[in-house]
């Protein structure tokens, strides 16, 4: 397997996918020096049109030499999962993760995008794309604004990523931090493992090996213990 | 039906429900000068033990007269769905609302629950408790750390509270504001009509007569058109 799982898509400056986009040109094939052919998948995307996110991300990408294609304008179910078959690059954008996987599984995306990528297509995801590579999307951060039948995702790594990791909360606010959240989570889950991953950070996952990327400390949690800093270039494998 | 429904169980100085302790008095139907049997639905909690939580709430309502007994404490379903068609008082408390739901529903309590609130029960919840007297659970800020099957919950009322409500964000984070999360939920069912409840305010539900009670103003959202504050007092009809 051959992925880059970014928390979000926005370096501290806004810029939009700049901060990892050597990161995505090492992904490529050709590492960017020849033309990528690429499927986005845009679901996650709800406050903006799927036309509109899918043009925004094709411009984002095209220094990197990646020519997209978003899954959506496919005129059937059929032909979408047979273009899966044939792409190098599988992009899986962020926005809401229940969305996302509720689009996917109605629209019968998951086992080609999981079949292509474990037959040697690239998965690039950040944030709720991020969230879909992993066994389940029980560690999302998003609001549950439809019912994705069911939290199964690609399953494409052996554990849980939070994107967007953060620890703190807005002053005097009472609602439970995220590391609560992510304890809650490994006391109705004890055998899953899960990577708080702070925003401007990635992990690559080439084969087995995964190692983290990006400015800052990651954490990994698993029940009964606590949380454990990774720093940058660590390997989770 | 007559409910209090809180946005939260502590106030500023995090004192445990006492901030509500005389809106919880005028709830129960001796004005908290008699005894008021209850039911205690413990199930989302998850960090602590279903005893300890009953323990606690038990503990916070006796200077209102509430003698409460948990359901989980019955040694069959069948028992606590009996025991839910004759109590005075259900308090649901908060914790995560995907676990809450989880277990309401493979318990078979949210038919009895909804009967008997609807029959007189009075019905008392915080957090994730005021999240599932509404028609679905779609607009908690919990983790879904576990399926819940469905997320329809118990329609006491005919609009979705998002609990803990505020749109600030910590510094530097990019994650989606609240405010933008409620659009999301909006955007995709725009039908339906949300209350954004900021920590220390609560709602009182008197048969069909919704109003507004705490420090805060409170926001209420319909898709398509800018967030709507609105004061302490005002009535939700």
């Amino acid at each position: 397997m051959n992925a880059l799982l970014l928390s979000n898509s926005r370096g501290p400056d806004g810029a939009y996918l700049v901060h990892a986009l050597d990161a995505i040109r090492a992904l490529t094939p050709g590492g960017g020096r020849q033309t990528t052919e690429a499927l986005f998948v845009p679901f996650a995307g709800v406050t903006m049109s799927w036309d509109e996110y899918a043009a925004k991300v094709a411009a984002a990408l095209a220094p990197a030499n990646v020519s997209l294609r978003s899954v959506h304008t496919f005129a059937s179910a059929a032909e979408a999962q047979a273009a899966l078959a044939q792409t190098q690059l599988i992009v899986v954008g962020g926005g809401n993760t229940f969305q996302l996987l509720a689009q996917c599984r109605t629209r019968g995306l998951l086992d080609p995008i999981r079949e292509a990528v474990k037959g040697g297509a690239r998965y690039l995801g950040w944030s709720a794309g991020a969230n879909l590579a992993c066994p389940t999307i029980c560690t999302t951060n998003d609001m549950p604004i439809v019912d994705p039948k069911g939290f199964a995702a690609l399953d494409l790594i052996g554990f849980q990523i939070n994107p967007h990791y953060t620890n703190a909360l807005p002053a005097g606010h009472q609602g439970e931090t995220r590391n609560q959240r992510i304890e809650e989570y490994l006391v109705a889950n004890p055998h899953a493992s899960v990577i708080g991953l702070p925003e401007g950070d990635w992990l690559r996952v080439e084969h087995d090996a995964v190692t983290l990327h990006g400015p800052h400390d990651a954490v990994r949690f698993v029940h009964g213990a606590a949380p454990q800093p990774l720093a940058p270039g660590a390997s989770l494998s």
